[in-house]
């Protein structure tokens, strides 16, 4: 494709969890000054939740275009969808469009923008790109939960539940706050395992942190998550050491 | 004491690690509505880091009060400093002051906030809170670095420099992105834990992100980081597993 116009730049744009609110001042800035909004949408939901997130800020001259990811582990049907999203988007930056693609959370952590990027500096060599971070899903949690992530010198893992769950027993081991990620159908299987752990005290299940019908209860109070709920669901395990005399560090 | 005002509320407010702009919204919002402002400092700067972030968003009419912390080590020192600390965020919220107490990055994060709290609740049994979430220096650090935070099924592993070092090298079997904080004087050590690992190649140093004379290098370049920026470097040392199949899952 041959084009007089310059290349457009790509923006990662982080727009935390849930709560408009929890939108950084520069992703504000950035949205307000892109020309095309690309939104991720799952095809289980009925529009992106990104999308849903920003509008209150969205530039109203700007064009936004969902992409449709499908719910499929067929690695065809998979790639197929990514080099759909992937076409869609490098259209626009050849057109020298400045393109926001908005990504629930943090646009480094566990999101499709990365992915996305990768795609498209194979396809664009000069490809011009900045990301603005967001809130992740677990630091609001925390503060809506009151749980320290990390004190002193303890560490903070964070796991997701869709991989081996030998991950969340080895993430135990380190006595600081572990974060497990999508819990969804893997609840009984972590309550299991923080059994036997002797953690399952204290721990948070939290799930449409920021959104409409958020919840924040006990891990042990909560039987099931709906499917819909399940992809925005994360347990937070606090750290069974008190480090009151560790955390009195300097500011 | 005894007070005829109703005790006023405490914000922890988190500000991000250092650039205005990655303050949220509702920290923003926040910061107009307290009538009291707690800005922490450690002894070694002459102003508060926090208070130098927030100062375009801080309301005229609100009281400034810095907080100064002694780099010091003995338990005597700084349990003083922490009381006298608590008194004085005792008193404001007894006269029926709102009060937000500001912090670098996150307020539930290696932060002195999740300490102050602690000990305001001891005082006033009622106490009313709320933690407004900032964006950690590691989220905003991998946004500059271009270093995802996680992918697919990848776990994240934050771990403080100033503890044992063989929790960073437990940290590094995860095969997921490592991201060691205040690294500071434990430069030479980390880095051949690294080398040991055969990890050292792409991690990176990241310095004071987001404030004057930030500093983004490969680990391999730095060999010594001053005192003053010591406390504000973090490396993030990549995942080694390229995890693009397990990427494409729904965003």
């Amino acid at each position: 494709m041959t084009n007089s116009t310059e290349t457009g730049k790509l923006y990662g744009i982080g727009v935390g969890p849930g709560n408009p609110e929890w939108l950084t001042l520069q992703a504000v800035r950035v949205l307000h000054s892109c020309q095309v909004i690309f939104a991720p949408r799952a095809q289980i939901k009925k529009e992106s939740l990104a999308l849903e997130i920003v509008k209150p800020h969205l530039n109203p001259d700007a064009v936004i275009r969902e992409l449709t990811f499908p719910m499929s582990k067929s690695a065809k049907v998979l790639d197929e969808a990514w080099s759909e999203a992937a076409d869609a988007v490098e259209k626009e930056l050849r057109a020298g469009m400045d393109v926001g693609f908005i990504t629930i959370g943090d646009c480094m952590l566990y999101s499709t923008y990365i992915y996305l990027k990768r795609a498209l500096e194979q396809r664009i060599p000069d490809l011009c790109s900045e990301s603005i971070p967001g809130i992740p899903a677990f630091v609001a949690a925390a503060s809506l939960a009151d749980i320290p992530l990390g004190e002193g010198r303890q560490p903070l893992v964070i796991v997701p539940a869709s991989g081996d769950l030998s991950r969340i027993e080895w993430a135990l081991e380190s006595d600081g706050t572990v974060v497990v990620m999508k819990v969804g159908e893997k609840l009984p299987a972590l309550r299991e395992i923080l059994q036997n752990h002797n953690a399952d005290g204290p721990a948070v299940l939290a799930s449409r942190v920021g959104l409409a019908r958020q919840c924040i209860v006990s891990l042990e109070e909560k039987n099931r998550i709906d499917t819909e709920t399940a992809y925005l669901s994360l347990a937070l395990v606090p750290s069974r050491r008190n480090s009151d005399s560790e955390l009195k560090e300097n500011p």
